[in-house]
């Protein structure tokens, strides 16, 4: 049996209706090198959204595969309860320094879901050993994601994902996103005071007495749709988090590793200082599953006590800070310094929101947005309007298919199609990626709106 | 900044009271190899606990370290929603056909929590697809341990680890556990007529419209105790979720892989045919996270439709699948084929549970239970009346403290002592862990008791 009838017969894809791989198996990817993958006949594919956010360097990166492989030759994996060894440490040392604002200890997990459940029950725990127990809620976004598991789908507001459910979430409170394109205030944003804020406060007003934190993803609302938002409105919202003593809780899995144009989003508006911080995806340049949850003294020492005082976070997967995972972390901040990677984003990035820019006049191009090296195209049905296409019309996957044929990756999020680029990516290909997505929509008109 | 320095002042290690690490210091790995651990100096340490369960082959495999090697030449990461690649679909071949039951489908997660998670959802919405909406609640065990998520919490019962997380659980049903040293029905186990099966039936009894899935470690409830339970139990609750038309779900996570002498502990029971089933831990042999989540054609088909009706499984890692960790998992299994494993296993396992019968006559010895490689004791301040020490007294940190001075990992579970050993353990190293233990729990008898 060939490989791919081995996978339609074993294999339940993530994020996939499997009735659509009948008609429409996946790709079958053999091999990779730096923003292209390839199949065994040779056909490449550009990782245009790097392999689901998370590779930075592109891939077979030889400086991270050397670290992994020398350190696989020492120890591979060893338990981190009782035990230590020099990769966690050498990478938990890394990241503090380049951390913002107070954070100062890390705590290691295996993925983005398991590094937002460890903020929330650091957030939920420090209140409970502080003797503010009433503070059982968090609040979040209508439109953040933040993971799958009970607990990060709790707080997380993309109802295709996860309506159904709903009845397994503990409570909490959606504050209206800062969505400028379709502004839940129904505001324009010339003219709009930041009306969203201001809901936000509101509901800290009505109910920080039991808000444990407010968990956001700064800058850009990733699964929900890639929403580019302002940074006052990072500012502001962090500002509230302040002045109403709950915790501000960044979610820069999506966002962290330089993929915004700094090293982490946060770092786009002033002085933002987060009491946890979670990192995943970009943190082992892509090559390996890992997880961190950062956060303060302050947070630490109210765990700080007697074992006989309960106070203790009971909390850890087995493979957390795997020394495999951990080695590829540590090679690919070196990679950030040796190869210069942020400064040369600051060539590439104007090229790149340049060639977004041009998006605007496509006629299904309802709202371009972008940031550093993420950009997005929410098509409509009709501009002036902004009417979108149905659910059922499953525009996205049309344009997947066609940008298929084309060598681009343009998996959608709905009718949002984004590209989330390699950080290694050249001038070359950059353009090349650009214009092919430019065609693909822009001849996907007639097909869309027949 | 020597290392030790650095992790004291950086990272929080997991199931940790990070004042005890004031004056107990984590130890400082840099090496492994087989069953030992290696500081820099050359010490070594028995990794008695197969570093949290899951090293199955000694540490660092050539066989296991080469294939992860080769396969980061070719392909170390690749997004698996629209994309698949070799690793994974060998894995899945392999892992469905050693499956029990009627298992024919895997999804794939980053560790044991999310494999969990994914049964819990996948069962949740199975009975949501198939019109039961009514459908929306589990059965846990009362010493059930499932995860550390917000999800998987909410189906495990140790206390000690997850009673201040409860406001955020979701709501579900605990059964008393077959733990027949404390019977929770106050029964012996020569009379008992499996009294604690009947509780479980009682609850389904009353219960079942709303019961989505029992979800059961098979024949060891691990944290919980290393509760080692009889087999008669796993099959009466088998036999009652097919009765009463709920999923049952095995978490095999702690137990799969050889550890119980069986491939999967479910196997010490007959004809056990799990609707959801868990891996993680021993999946990669011990050196990458991963995990898997198993189910039926049934389940599957639940999910499978057009995509407009709404039925899709909406989760997924962004390291779903890593091909690193996948490769690892296939290396794996040839070793057990290779180097006859589970058949050495069949002459190990008589010398240890030999070994551990001795500890009955140790005066803090409560109760000696053992399955496969992994064996417990229990101490009890006094044997005829079981009563065991008091939580303050930590005696379980005591006993730890003194089995690393003679190169022994006992990492407690509670009160609790056990061995959890690498498959690959040799008769020598057996019987020195067995003898050292043995003397370990003797001379702890008179501080304990002091």
């Amino acid at each position: 049996m060939d490989l791919l009838k081995k996978d339609a017969e074993f294999i339940w894809h993530p994020y996939t209706q499997m009735k659509d791989c009948r008609k429409f198996p996946p790709i079958l990817i053999n091999r990779a090198k730096g923003v292209k993958l390839y199949d065994k006949q040779g056909n490449f594919y550009y990782d245009t959204i790097s392999s689901w956010w998370c590779n930075v360097h592109g891939h077979n990166h030889p400086k991270i595969k050397s670290a992994v492989k020398k350190q696989f030759d020492a120890l591979e994996h060893v338990v981190f309860a009782g035990f230590t060894h020099e990769p966690a440490i050498l990478l938990a040392e890394k990241l503090i320094s380049i951390a913002p604002g107070k954070l100062k200890k890390i705590f290691f997990s295996d993925n983005g879901s398991t590094s937002v459940e460890v903020a929330l029950k650091m957030s939920y725990q420090y209140w409970q050993n502080t003797g503010k127990a009433k503070k059982k809620n968090f609040i979040s976004l209508d439109y953040g994601y933040h993971g799958d598991t009970i607990g990060t789908m709790s707080v997380s507001g993309v109802d295709l994902f996860n309506k159904v459910f709903s009845p397994l979430f503990f409570e909490s409170f959606k504050a209206p996103s800062p969505y400028c394109y379709r502004c839940p205030m129904g505001k324009d944003i010339s003219h709009c005071g930041m009306d969203c804020v201001n809901a936000l406060e509101r509901l800290l007003i009505k109910r920080s007495d039991t808000i444990c934190g407010i968990i956001l993803e700064p800058m850009v609302l990733a699964a929900g749709g890639m929403i580019v938002y302002p940074k006052e409105y990072l500012s502001r919202a962090a500002a509230l988090a302040r002045k109403y003593d709950v915790h501000l809780i960044l979610d820069e899995v999506a966002t962290g590793f330089g993929r915004t144009g700094k090293m982490f989003a946060c770092e786009h508006a002033d002085n933002i200082e987060p009491d946890l911080f979670c990192l995943s995806k970009g943190i082992t340049g892509g090559c390996l599953p890992l997880g961190a949850t950062l956060t303060t003294k302050k947070i630490f020492n109210a765990f700080y006590a007697d074992y006989k005082k309960k106070k203790t976070f009971f909390h850890g997967h087995t493979y957390t800070a795997n020394p495999l995972a951990c080695s590829a972390g540590v090679a690919s901040l070196e990679v950030f310094r040796e190869e210069k990677t942020l400064d040369r984003m600051k060539e590439m990035i104007p090229l790149f929101h340049r060639g977004m820019e041009k998006f605007r006049d496509l006629t299904l191009a309802g709202d371009v947005r972008y940031l550093g090296m993420l950009g997005a195209v929410e098509l409509v049905k009709d501009k002036p309007s902004k009417k979108g296409f149905p659910f059922e019309k499953r525009i996205g996957l049309e344009v997947y298919k066609r940008g298929l044929r084309k060598n681009i990756v343009l998996r959608p999020l709905g009718n949002v199609i984004y590209l989330f680029l390699p950080l290694c990516i050249r001038k070359k290909e950059l353009e090349e990626i650009l214009d092919r997505t430019y065609a693909i929509i822009r001849d996907s008109d007639y097909f869309l709106n027949k």
